[in-house]
């Protein structure tokens, strides 16, 4: 295609997490043919995201003020804080409305063979913020995954270290579930943390 | 989330066909965590592609010249004209190699249901292109669905009642399939035209 300004857009959507060539392509010529104005919403709600959108002092999220609303809050209970990987994990455990206390959003998770180590995923910033004093508790709400069991055993060496009460949420069968469906590791767990 | 340009973000990327909530929510964290470049990139080929790519005068694909290259091409056979349903197909159909005629793309293809008519796809368009002459076979390359077939009978009968040879792709078994997993109806097809 000799089409330059199409061509640059599909590259431009296939550097989107999960969008190959095809869906690019499918994309790019929905929006040009259906949506033109979703279009320049879009580039319009990129633009100002990259410029408005930054990182909350305190818990490291994405916030638009210096320090975020849940920050902010005087209701939340500023002695647990609950460390987990993406600002998503942490609107997951508030859609729980079973946690009051605070978070630490790492914004990544060990990852060695990606050349993701400590320093890239705030373990400095998570010290420090302990440091300053107040928490009693930390739970590392990590991915149960190689990679997320990783960083929670580094934060949590660290952690104990530090003279801090660190927990892990509890592993096990999920709610709903029928037991021959469950796969065998999780299972296993169950069984050696069974109350 | 207290976040009005985050959220506003994802909302527009929810406008991307094939993207739900989760994905939109993955592509506004991943892009403002690792990539505020390309998402920069990514809202000026927006506005680019909004603002350049039109379309082609003679077959209606995009373009961003007022007639497009393929058109403009002497070597093109130009008794030859292949309706297609999108610049994807055309694509696909240039990449055999073995089509050296003209197109004529409909960016659409009838579908009753979502309210699109014989207008909204460049009917009329296609109707005025042949009227102008030089064109002898018009070859109807829509996708051989329900709604591509429907475009495909809609647009034989018009044409042929200008007394041009229409013709479709030739349905059958693709190439390098075992018959035992294609679909009967496929079968059913190749072997009525069997030759």
């Amino acid at each position: 295609m000799a089409e330059l300004h199409l061509t640059a857009l599909i590259e431009a959507l296939r550097r989107l997490p999960g969008v190959g060539v095809k869906s690019a392509q499918r994309m790019a010529f929905h929006l040009l043919q259906h949506d033109r104005d979703g279009a320049l919403r879009l580039a319009q709600a990129l633009h100002d995201a990259v410029q408005r959108v930054g990182h909350c002092a305190r818990c490291y999220t994405f916030s638009e003020a210096p320090v975020c609303a849940t920050c902010l809050d005087p209701r939340r209970d500023a002695r647990l804080l609950a460390v987990v990987e993406t600002p998503a994990d942490q609107a997951a455990l508030e859609r729980t409305g079973s946690y009051h206390g605070l978070y630490f959003v790492l914004l990544g998770r060990l990852s060695p063979l990606d050349g993701v180590g400590a320093r890239d995923i705030g373990v400095t910033e998570l010290l420090q913020r302990v440091d300053e004093g107040g928490v009693e508790e930390v739970i590392l709400a990590t991915s149960f995954t190689a990679e997320g069991e990783a960083t929670a055993h580094l934060l949590g060496q660290a952690l104990r270290e530090r003279g801090l009460k660190v927990t892990r949420l509890a592993r096990g069968v999920p709610a709903g579930s029928e037991l021959e469906y469950v796969d065998l590791s999780t299972i296993a767990h169950a069984l050696v943390e069974r109350r």
